[in-house]
């Protein structure tokens, strides 16, 4: 697991230590708060901080004083309407910073959502940990054959063996070979007091992308949204996808209408072109349409009838 | 002033509500919270919200474990650096919010730093108070001549009165004859049930641009600080000063350390170009430079020696 | 009209002074640079410059070298996909410069958008012109009784005179003491020399949200085509929604195929939930689907509906 | 070096490709276009596009019509103000568009300027070259035993050619594993018709973080001098500061005012707290002070004497 047994002491002082407040407050992300959720073999996400909730929303929408005096029912509609009609400053107003131990190259697709605020472990500055991914068995696939960024089947026998065994190996050597040139007690080793050790800006070239690195990461609501749709998606990778799940787990505990007007909007939401919404309006009067008469190209018209589940289209 | 009866008690509700929570806590903060600092005539901040505090701050730069066990000198000696050095993602791991109400004028000199959230009131959907701000005779001044944007001495007399009488009156006028081409009950009067009333969205145009607006501003503390050392400084417009100053206040109750860092390092202080620093340090080695000698340009030269206290150069 | 004989001299000089280059260029668009298209009464937009071409787009998708040797209608091909997957980095490549005259409250709406570089015309530091808009008479709507920021039918009769005549005389009267207490030459008057006139930055509150103010408008074409859908879209207010349309012209000299893409997946597209998309295939499988068994609330219901071309329900 | 025969033809059938513009075109950047500057062992950068020149940032700072009639020594001094005074916006009216190849550990620090374009060559999609970067002899430097994100002396002997010979062994190996696991023709082998191959999403993390990547990155000037200040500074890692030198030999073709300004005032500037110009101020007084008596820790001191160029303090 990925704590340590210091990381949890101080996990466990730090939920120790509660204080009163006047700030809207979330008991079930409090249960929540600093706990480690793991992810991938030596990853986790953590939240570590918040604002905001719920009626922080509807609040902001509202620019209206104090919390309101408003049922419940209504705030989940206004909330519904905001997110259907993609009202997004609202959902601005809440903000969470977590904690993320994860891969390299997970981190490297991560950081291209720009709206957010980042510190990195510093490998320029500090020694990283020898702990790297390796993907669990079911998760060893094949290149796709039809799509060009995906998966397809999973390897099998000797060759899904030889490919784990490689990864095995070629991060423990390069870990190896990086502690060396450090020559530092830090690395693990101990230092040959004749050589000086290289810099370690420098020696963190060696690692491979699979190296655990960890940040803290925050952003708003709205933001974290658009990461969740795009990385809770089917079509994420699987390494950020898992990431993605964990994270959707907490934002459930922390603004449950939110959630469940994301889930009903946007996760499952399809988008239909003008002319799309015209064939299917077509259909809905009788009309067998074609693909010849539909004005779509083929591909866009196979996309549109594995949306409508009419694959024979 | 800006409140009114029912906002107040709605604060006293909010302020009655007290919660636990396991985040870090703010008390000096927690004394302000909700409450209103007035500024200029009918505007005021408050803080609504927030998230993290200075150790926060410490915990981002160290991406460490839990809060930590070094002492406060070394966390202000952290923040002093950080500061210095203009590292600002640590600075961005905490995040305040604002209900802010403010005339127009000013929030459109406001809005133009981007880097926040914002939530304004909707002169689209709802109707503005009758509610405009009029300067104190003290800030009625005159055009700078040496500042094509700044003010000079404070108009005095019959000046003075007539441009106030002229403000009032045009605020008054406007707003009149926007209600009555709203013609709506909520903008006071009582509607003909004659006429249509103009929509909202149009009628709005005819207010002037001192009338009161609000909104919520949430940002980060790095671009919060950002935004003090421009607005909080002596060459800003005094009526968004006056703001910035209220929310230094709030600075200071929340992130103490953060804030000394900034008024040391920031606030007041000044840039050398390489040109100027070579001055100085000719004449910290008893050289009698003039501009003739110096390399700068008159206007450079007259800006450095102001900034040395050697006004006569 | 928008431009002085100074002004239109000026760009007939710039459009005289031709350049060779070796970057992208875009004669449709060069034919329209530096134009003003008029909007509203005294505004308008222009093009200044611009970077990039639906090429471009193509090019960074691929990041592949040069301009590349495939034919148009792939690069039309990937343009299409790449919109309709929401794939929004490649349109970040290309880069457009307006200047922009437009009344303040347009401005105030607009800004909100803040991926955009923005120069302001500043009213701190010189003097407006005597310039308002005034609706034209079609446009004098009154409120909406459905929608709370819409617009309903047309003012009729007296009331839109004398609402006409109010937005007319009261820009003008505080226009007027407006120039009055600058007390400048600029202002247009003869300042009286016993007076010392108001500083710009205070004067300017007396003016009305109907004055035009200009600026330079910059943005990549994604940011412009997410601007554009909803400023562009029926429920955009008229006076901003006419700009939109202005640029749209600007959108379709300069990348044809993107703007192409952009009109038929998002400007004219619908999105479904997943629960609407249940719904939709149920109703295409021949089954009678109601609201009561729909699991949509009536409001959804009815948005639904109305999508679908079927009012009745 | 790192184009091939074929992307060389290609730049040079972009250079021949002359075209006729109205926009703002710099013939000394012109000159530069398409061309790879080479950087490291591998890497480059190149201009592909760019908007606006030196006098986009005086017309926006103006906000006025055309090019205007000033002449250029105006033009320059008004640029010195903008860039000693900090006024930022018009210097985000200019753009520029580079292609980058850079090693992947590079691309990290790069990434965390957030206010940029990006669009990076994708391993999920395509198969990285096998292309990686080694130090040259003179930067094999040691950790600094003063600053922990620094480089001390140069690594001798044998020390310095086992790093070497590491360094490489490791990329070559963990890369021919890489290219086994994809079992693809793309990849250089023979691919096994026994073998699914390894999906390249999952191959990539075999990779080390010297193996070069490659990204169109679009920035306004701006946000340029931004990253420049930090990137270009003494204190940036080598390996990031060269791609710095290279596009500030760009920005020098490009505006060179803007170029001239950011060195004087940006580059080689240096900012005193108010503390440390009063200490300036008491010693051009004539008055010896020590630290004891200067309100400095003895930090703060040593970094103010360094700065005067007085180390004995």
């Amino acid at each position: 697991m990925a704590l340590t047994e210091a990381q949890q002491q101080e996990i466990a002082a730090a939920r120790a230590a509660e204080q009163r407040t006047l700030r809207p407050t979330v008991p079930a992300l409090e249960a929540m708060l600093f706990q480690a959720i793991p992810v991938l073999d030596h990853g986790f996400i953590r939240v570590v901080d918040y604002m905001g909730d719920d009626a922080a929303v509807v609040q902001s929408a509202r620019v209206s004083y104090g919390r309101g005096t408003r049922a419940v029912t209504e705030d989940r509609g206004l909330i519904r309407y905001l997110m259907r009609h993609r009202h997004s400053t609202p959902f601005e107003m809440c903000e969470i910073k977590y904690h993320v131990k994860l891969p390299i190259f997970v981190a490297r697709q991560w950081i291209r959502h720009r709206t957010a605020n980042v510190n990195e472990y510093s490998a320029r500055y500090s020694i990283l940990d020898r702990e790297f991914y390796l993907p669990a068995p079911g998760q060893l696939a094949a290149q796709s054959s039809s799509n060009r960024q995906g998966r397809g089947s999973v390897l099998q026998g000797e060759e899904a063996a030889e490919v784990l065994r490689l990864l095995r190996q070629d991060a423990m050597t390069t870990y190896d070979h990086y502690a060396w040139m450090l020559n530092e007690d830090e690395a693990g080793g101990a230092p040959d007091p004749a050589r000086q050790g290289l810099a370690r800006e420098l020696a963190r070239m060696n690692l491979t992308l699979n190296t655990y690195t960890q940040w803290y990461w925050k952003t708003d609501l709205h933001n974290l949204l658009h990461f969740l749709s795009l990385r809770a998606d089917a079509h994420a990778q699987y390494e950020i996808r898992v990431y993605a799940e964990a994270m959707m787990q907490t934002v459930e505990a922390w603004v449950p209408a939110s959630a469940e007007a994301f889930r009903d909007y946007r996760l499952g939401a399809v988008t239909f072109s003008a002319g799309m919404l015209a064939i299917v309006r077509r259909m809905l009067a009788g009309e067998a349409v074609t693909q010849a008469g539909s004005g779509l190209s083929p591909r866009e018209w196979r996309e549109l009838m594995a949306t409508l589940g009419r694959e024979e289209g």
